[in-house]
């Protein structure tokens, strides 16, 4: 099969042999999506070698049993939706899943939640061949139905849409809460809808126009960067969703006292901070990384989320070099691979 | 009178007017001591120019107006022990000062707490003359009467302890909480103790051995660096006290994921970190500065915290600069100053 590979400081889309399901379900890939990561780990985040991706959509293709498949009852305190997670799991089926594979024993694995699990591997990003690809495989309990609701195109947002509903396990937000969220990209814009959904008072900072605008669209307020430097460091809570160093400065300057910031972004290196000003205003920094997918898979299902409109292109897998170029172009958004 | 003072790059002792009270109290100082921030601000910390020093207790001189002078009400919400805040202030009287001077109109001053009033004044810190002096002064709000148990000695230790104090308004610390605490100096040293209060399982993590047997001496866990390296990334809570890059990094390698890194120490310049680590592990940074000193005093009342041993060497404010470059050695922890 194809997949988009990088391995030895180099990235290509070669030919390598369909994986083998050892005890896990083999999904065929309908659909992926370039997340910042993927160009993160192309300039050496987290050491990885192997086929990146971790954000798909597919088609059950095997399980490890033959016939349906019962979901464990430990995943039953994952998701608020019960009809998404006591359904019955069928080859052919359509299906997301969670990235985080835990050894399925720890306390963490047991409880429930794999994400923090100290041997768990990551679809694409930690020892596990990813989603840019023709097949993947991933553990049962990772995977989630699509509801028939949610087209291709949307359910394929569901993992950095899911990223932006962490925000909510991590931070104090609700109704009235002023938060800012910096980068107006897609991780940022899809921060700033979820938050809105809250009731909190949402302002988007960013510098592209026509990216602005899908935010304002859905009823939030927008400003550039250069606007923001002029305002009262007055917001409870800063998302710092810009992936550059500049967003985390900002972020301090836009803070109140005992304000939360908030780190969405991975990447390569270190940065320069000003630890000083986290002491003297008493900030509060808080990393957040993955959410679960049930949550956003209903934001998906009843529409509270646009997400179409972040998708700039989409191009066949085997053309994934070009489409993580042009990932990596300014103003560029979701660019999507299909196999 | 002579004061201690840092002004254009250079450090001196010079003979300088007593200030002038302008509707705040004026205390004569008995004793002062000497803090890593005050080291910081001679390498251009908080660009400040002035009399350098926050930690001292003295003697009140005069009052703004003639006799006793009643605390405001609004000042009753931020100590717990009535004994220590309802009392009269009367000149003559044995007091410490909270360092953070308001601006008295803000909601933060008018609800009793201004350390993050916008438009605060720092004792020695922030555009106010510090206590490294013969006199200083401070609004008759921020002082606070030593209780007669208090001999000087340690009540000069009250800023600290308060700021110790007031990583328990920041972090979620009690009964089981695993806690390490980085930095074996005079700052570590109260945190620890202070933490262990709380029927914390503390860890201090130090590399001097005369330094971590104070800690053990109370029954606190102790290790050094080197040791701790080789520990599994367990605890809940890790309080950086060091000041050094490397305590960050460290306590990064400590924590559990979703654990709480306590920022204590501030010091001039950027620190270069590698906030992937915050966001993956999912890392709550809280920043601590100044605690409230009404807590701080009834530890220092009831002898919960040792801090006589604390005290490298006792100089004459004369002497202030050779105090200042041998509080600066390593190995040295408190110095005092006595005008």
């Amino acid at each position: 099969m194809k997949a988009l590979r990088y391995e030895n400081q180099k990235l290509s889309v070669i030919d390598i042999a369909k994986p083998e399901a050892f005890g896990e379900a083999l999904v065929r890939v309908t659909l992926s999506g370039i997340c910042n990561t993927d160009l993160e780990i192309t300039r050496g985040y987290a050491g990885f070698q192997g086929t990146i991706g971790h954000e798909f959509v597919g088609v059950i293709e095997s399980l490890p049993e033959p016939g349906a498949v019962a979901r464990p009852s430990g995943r039953a305190s994952i998701a608020s939706e019960p009809e998404l997670t006591s359904g019955l799991l069928t080859p052919g089926q359509r299906v997301v899943g969670e990235i985080n594979a835990g050894c399925g024993i720890c306390d963490l694995c047991v409880a429930g939640d794999p994400r923090h699990c100290e041997k768990r591997t990551v679809l694409g990003i930690v020892g596990r061949d990813g989603a840019h690809a023709e097949f993947l495989r991933l553990p049962v309990v990772n995977l989630l139905p699509v509801p028939d609701e949610v087209p291709d195109e949307r359910a394929v947002f569901v993992e950095p849409l899911a990223a932006a509903c962490g925000i909510l396990e991590r931070a104090q937000v609700g109704k009235g809460t002023n938060v800012a969220v910096i980068g107006d990209g897609k991780l940022g814009l899809l921060c700033a809808q979820v938050l809105a959904t809250t009731g909190a008072l949402v302002t988007l900072v960013g510098k592209h126009p026509h990216k602005l605008q899908i935010a304002s669209h859905r009823g939030i307020e927008t400003i550039t960067s250069d606007q923001a430097r002029l305002l009262t460091p007055a917001f409870d809570v800063v998302v710092e969703a810009s992936g550059a160093a500049t967003g985390f400065e900002l972020a301090l300057d836009l803070l109140r006292p005992r304000g939360s910031l908030v780190l969405k972004s991975t990447f390569h290196g270190a940065s320069n901070l000003n630890t000083a000003r986290i002491v003297v205003d008493e900030i509060n920094v808080i990393g957040s990384r993955c959410g679960r997918f049930a949550p956003a898979l209903e934001l998906l299902k009843t529409n509270a989320i646009e997400v179409e409109s972040l998708i700039s292109e989409e191009r066949p897998l085997t053309d994934g070099l070009r489409a993580i170029e042009r990932a990596s172009e300014p103003g560029v958004m979701k660019v999507l691979l299909r196999p």
